[in-house]
């Protein structure tokens, strides 16, 4: 019989937990018993899971060592609240929303990374932007002298939760209705609008997530000087990150071996000049990260200009920690 | 008694033309008699302008003679096919949709250039993202040494004409009504995603119109020399165009003198970091380009990343084509 692991999540009721409990079940993970956590706000719901209701219990009540791994799917500071109990009831983690510090993984990037770790393990599933950029780039490091990566992140609304879904819908409607426009989770209209930024900038007019992607990519793709400029906008789409990706190389770009190298990634799907990937049409749903219009420079040979999508809660975030776990769970049997 | 102008207008009857009606009797410009054109199709569709209806008759028919000063605001191939006509009947031309090759020019930029062209003058108004980037940057020249310009343009739905405005407001309704979705104009769902191109991509993979914008911008700014890359990607917004734009600096940005100089500039609304501007709630129906969430890189001096916003059948295209009209009457009073 195969060895079975039990699991917490915390934040469970959320779309990324609720995409975990999904993937779990859909990879056949071996889930032994599974506790669903979240505050006392959300705890008495309940989630499916191998066609059972599982009922979410309050995080606060919870005794961690009666699991072997814990993914924190909740906010930041819930993560910050309650990792230090888990670690200490010996949990390994994997962190949807670690602060700065706990080492970031994609597998596609650095799996290197999770050899000598100091146990219990504690690692972070990074940025959506973070996973899909490293996933995209992690296989061109060999046939590229990568200088400069620069990135507009057209962010999905799902990002920021069911209320911010439910405001564009609500928004939407109303224009079309040509009724007064009411923003409540958002301060203005984002329906058929752009925004170009999600949460406040700090003093240097900078968001926490642009930062945050910058040394998650480098740290990701272990290339501490490459120079990274990310600038996250919002657009009214519910599902699916998308990407513009401008990368400047110290010498001129073999589209060829790019391409060859795009196509032999096991996580990445390439699509032809002639169609394009977007995030409604394709990414959505998927486990890949989805790359389309690539070319060179207009007349800059070391210059490569690409667009991607990803479905920012899947691959982007549930998907890529189960996969963490499942290279973790090697090491536990 | 001010001297008037006779003025036809080709394309009077799209967004562009009508616009461009509407901002000539805004700003006074001295017309005479006006002259409203359009294909056989569009023909006989009438136009307000100074509180009386206009018809609109078939440029096959019209004797460029009896003008001094054409607008082509329909295509390319409209101005290709009529251009020539009204030259050889002496007409100063002002170009919307010109082929290479016409000199392109925005007021606040290269306004220098209008000297010593050869009579009649056929100038050309550039797409409206190299208006609006243009705007922006010849302020900036002096206080930058600007190597690299990478912009992701986020298209309004507008620019491709009033059957596209309607498609997406028409899928956007059959999504929020769970109706089957029908594209139409565009070969897939539009509404609430986020398609990474407009027009069709050439051999290389360049769009026609980031081709456009790198040779335009290049030249509005006088720097033939200049890094551009462009990616031109389509939302679900019907008016305004909006940027992402990341410049590189051959030395350290001073923020400080860049703040100035687009504060001293009239064409240019910039908002501090504290708000910023978007499309709908700034910039459409607007004669300024806002520019907001200026920083320089996260880690990097050189680097100036910026969001820029611009009413693009406005500013970017009607406005531009009066402003060079207002320049050029100076020389044909």
């Amino acid at each position: 019989m195969t060895q079975t692991f039990d699991i917490a999540i915390v934040g469970a009721t959320g779309t990324l937990g609720e995409t975990l409990v999904q993937v779990l079940e859909e990879r056949d993970f071996p889930v032994g018993a599974l506790h669903l956590l979240a505050s006392s706000e959300s705890a008495g719901a309940s989630v499916a899971f191998r066609g059972k209701n599982v009922r979410v219990r309050e995080v606060d009540d919870f005794n961690f060592a009666q699991v072997r791994l814990v993914f924190f799917a909740a906010g930041p500071a819930v993560s910050c609240s309650f990792s230090e109990r888990a670690r200490a009831a010996g949990c390994t983690i994997i962190d949807l929303a670690a602060d700065a510090g706990v080492p970031n993984l994609v597998p596609e990037a650095n799996s290197q990374r999770l050899t000598g770790l100091p146990t219990p393990v504690h690692i972070a599933s990074p940025s959506s932007t973070a996973v899909a950029l490293a996933v995209l780039l992690a296989p061109l490091r060999e046939h590229l002298q990568l200088q400069q990566v620069t990135v507009t992140a057209c962010l999905a609304i799902s990002a920021l939760g069911r209320e911010a879904v439910s405001e564009l819908a609500r928004q939407t409607a109303e224009l079309l209705n040509v009724r007064p426009l009411e923003p409540r989770f958002f301060d203005r209209q984002v329906a058929f609008n752009v925004l170009p930024q999600v949460g406040k900038p700090d003093a240097d007019g900078h968001l926490h997530l642009e930062r945050r992607v910058v040394s998650e990519l480098r740290e990701l793709l272990d290339m501490p000087l490459l120079k990274v400029s990310v600038s996250c906008i919002q657009v009214p789409v519910f599902f699916g990150d998308s990407f513009t990706v401008s990368l400047r190389s110290a010498g001129p770009v073999d589209l060829a071996k790019v391409t060859a190298a795009l196509d032999s990634a096991a996580s990445i799907e390439r699509v032809e000049n002639d169609d394009y990937p977007t995030p409604v049409g394709d990414a959505v749903g998927q486990d890949v990260v989805y790359v389309g219009r690539l070319r060179r420079g207009v007349d800059d040979p070391d210059e490569l200009n690409l667009w991607a999508t990803v479905d920012n809660v899947r691959k982007g975030g549930a998907l890529n920690a189960v996969q963490l776990a499942e290279l973790l769970i090697k090491d536990l049997v």
